[in-house]
């Protein structure tokens, strides 16, 4: 294969190669699942050292932009298929007639006239200042409900001025990164899996990842060493669906206070529990050392572009001045929409509604899988995952059927230790759903 | 005076004193106008090397936070008082009473009912895809109308491939930065006066700020060197008001195409020109090498968060990636309705309505200083500058009276070489601009 790679060396070899390579890949001319050259073969085409090469695809792999499959040589991820996204408007997944993927909510479900009526109360109602250049933290009326919201929803210990709004939890990890480097922070530990575009992004704003591995009780908690802070989804881990083991929730927090570590909790789908006993945030349990970061990407539409970090007080400043410096802006009319939306219930009317539905859909997939498969992580959120050791062969066998769904190894930072189907029920239209349901069938009931 | 720095060295000396500087500037803690210690006497007192506190000075005076007035030091630069730009949400502009910064619209002429029943159309019409993640460039219908848009009223270029929405123009310029310096670039010259945030931004992303004179003539284009690219705002320097003389624009296209540099056309108010022979988008002149960057802040709402970029072939890619790297998003749903606005002709009706608002304003703030004072940059835009020497002087008898205006001193880089008041006239309410005329001549005339 001739990869036709425009070098630009300037700023050295390893780094131009992995600007090369990284280019390559998000403009699609390096595809999902291309198997790159050998490290030795690159070498000798481009003219670089060995060394350089691999040390550019394990920069690369860590980023998640590559895959190294033993014995197969090393792939470019799928990253595309990785649905629903921020940085994944991949034309690639349209093209699959059946979406299983994880990521977003059922986006026919969004409360159309009802977010219509709210926009057009809030134009009608609030001052001229609606329209002016956003405060730094995001706008008050906002800060207001989401308080009263995440304390009222999630047990979270929460003050309007601690709060910051963000354009969604991946444009919030480089602020994050920002605040930490400003505290000193140089190395941040992830879960192992995780969803690789959140990685990439702390990568991307200059922190080292230390990747942790997840069991059965979730994050490894014992295996945190010194890293400055931890990004982690306690209540419901993505990809895997595990909750947090009750004494981890303990000692992560301990860790936190007796290191002086940060704890980000990603609380991505905590609306959608569908037992009875919800696990309430981590944050409750120390509001000093956790970071609680909520979305309406889930219970709204991603669309929106709204999510909310409830801060520990020394983390606002460095936060707020990394949102001025890099600019994240949301719009003020939506901040205020939501405000208004919160206000008047008709967000927990909305998820109450969509976690029936949800259930529902749940109920129907577990039907399909149960009898054949371990099926973990099934509690909440808006996928399951499917513990099976033929991971690969039945993504690619649902592949070739155009069901697009995710293997845990597409989640891998460093090293795959389980394998498994990651199933998102939320995607496929209502209308489309049963039958999403009997393609699949089909799938893993052949195998 | 006690400073009550917490110096964290950890990442060295300079760096950690700039951190604790701007972050006490920004907290508010060290207001506008606050008279540093001398750099002897600092550096006595944190126990760093005098010239360690020389560089952290000089570093963030080139950034904006402080100023050097000869023979009265250093002083904290009025960041706030530059109201109506994004990192300004400054509680002091409030305090004033009367509002004549420059930099925003009049948000009393926010067309709400127009834009309500725009989403709400939105809202009916648009398929699901329309809650889903933003497209990394920006929503498609939404390039297509901004292509003929800025092609039909601004003179530009444009197709919608080549174009990338974001979240604000002051947003776009990280994006810029790095997209730059994926291009081995490192150096961005800068017109001098310019609006501080917008340098504060180029230089927080990495860039090296090389700043450039402007003259009558506009940005002096015969002092570029081997910059890599440069930012300017040609059709209306910002503050001055001139615009690029006719030979300078053909010089600085010139420039570009024989240094392989890059030129950014900020075409902040473009919309608003009075004279009958508007000055065409200088992007018009070279699409291959001139970026253009129009907004929707002054046209609409800052608070809207959106404006765009039309890029050259070549730029799209890096621009795309930096956009995905940092996730800038834009709310799709207000990206679908300004769209809608754009293609059912309300966006132009509105700007026409507005620039005649805006035209009896001017005048009527012209029939108080013209009488005195020499008046430039009055042929487009929602400022004016007024030319005297007593500036300083001015502008403090202003705020004493509870005027909020500028200086060209607010908005110096490296050198004031001209001074002046920098007068807007666009964010008074309506109701209230007569009463600011008022005020405003009480001033100018006593002087």
């Amino acid at each position: 294969m001739d990869l036709a790679l425009e070098l630009d060396l300037r700023r050295g070899r390893r780094i131009g190669l992995e600007d090369a390579l990284r280019q390559a890949i998000v403009a699609g001319r390096l595809p999902a699942g291309t198997r790159l050259p050998s490290s030795r073969v690159l070498a000798e085409e481009l003219g670089l050292g060995r060394a350089t090469v691999v040390a550019a695809f394990e920069q690369l792999a860590i980023e998640g932009y590559l895959v190294a499959a033993p014995g197969s040589g090393t792939r470019v991820a799928s990253i595309p298929a990785l649905g629903g996204h921020a940085d994944l408007a991949a034309p690639e997944r349209r093209v699959l007639h059946t979406d299983l993927l994880p990521g977003e909510p059922d986006l026919g479900s969004f409360p159309r006239a009802q977010w219509a009526s709210t926009i057009r109360r809030v134009l009608t109602t609030s001052g001229d200042d609606l329209f002016s250049y956003d405060d730094p933290r995001g706008r008050r009326e906002l800060r207001v409900a989401l308080a009263a919201y995440v304390s009222r929803a999630r047990g979270v210990h929460a003050h309007p001025d601690r709060i910051v709004v963000v354009p969604g939890y991946s444009s919030a990890i480089p602020l994050l990164a920002d605040a930490f480097c400003a505290l000193g922070i140089t190395r941040v530990a992830v879960e192992d899996p995780c969803l690789p575009p959140h990685a990439r992004a702390l990568a991307a704003a200059g922190q080292e990842l230390v990747p942790i591995p997840v069991d059965d009780g979730g994050l490894r908690v014992q295996d945190l060493g010194d890293e400055g802070a931890v990004l982690c989804t306690p209540t419901h881990q993505y990809p895997i669906g595990v909750a947090l083991a009750p004494d981890r929730r303990g000692a992560l927090v301990t860790w936190a206070r007796e290191t002086g570590g940060w704890v980000v909790e990603d609380d991505y789908d905590g609306e959608f529990r569908f037992d009875r006993h919800p696990v309430g945030a981590l944050q409750g349990l120390d509001p000093s050392r956790v970071i609680y970061a909520g979305t309406a990407s889930k219970s709204l539409a991603p669309g929106l572009g709204l999510a909310w970090l409830v801060l520990p007080p020394a983390l606002v400043e460095p936060v707020v001045q990394a949102r001025r410096r890099r600019r994240a802006a949301v719009s003020t009319i939506e901040q205020a929409a939501l405000a208004d939306f919160i206000d008047t219930g008709r967000l927990d009317r909305h998820v109450r509604r969509m976690r029936s539905a949800y259930r529902r859909r749940r109920d129907a997939l577990l039907s399909i899988l149960v009898p054949r498969y371990e099926v973990i992580g099934i509690a909440a959120g808006l996928h399951v995952t499917v513990v099976t050791e033929r991971e690969r062969e039945l993504v690619e066998r649902a592949t070739s059927r155009s069901i697009a769904l995710l293997g845990i190894g597409d989640h891998v930072v460093a090293e795959q230790t389980r394998s498994g189907l990651v199933v998102g029920y939320s995607r496929a239209p209502a209308h489309a759903f049963a039958a999403a349901l009997e393609r699949l069938a089909a799938v893993v009931e052949d195998a």
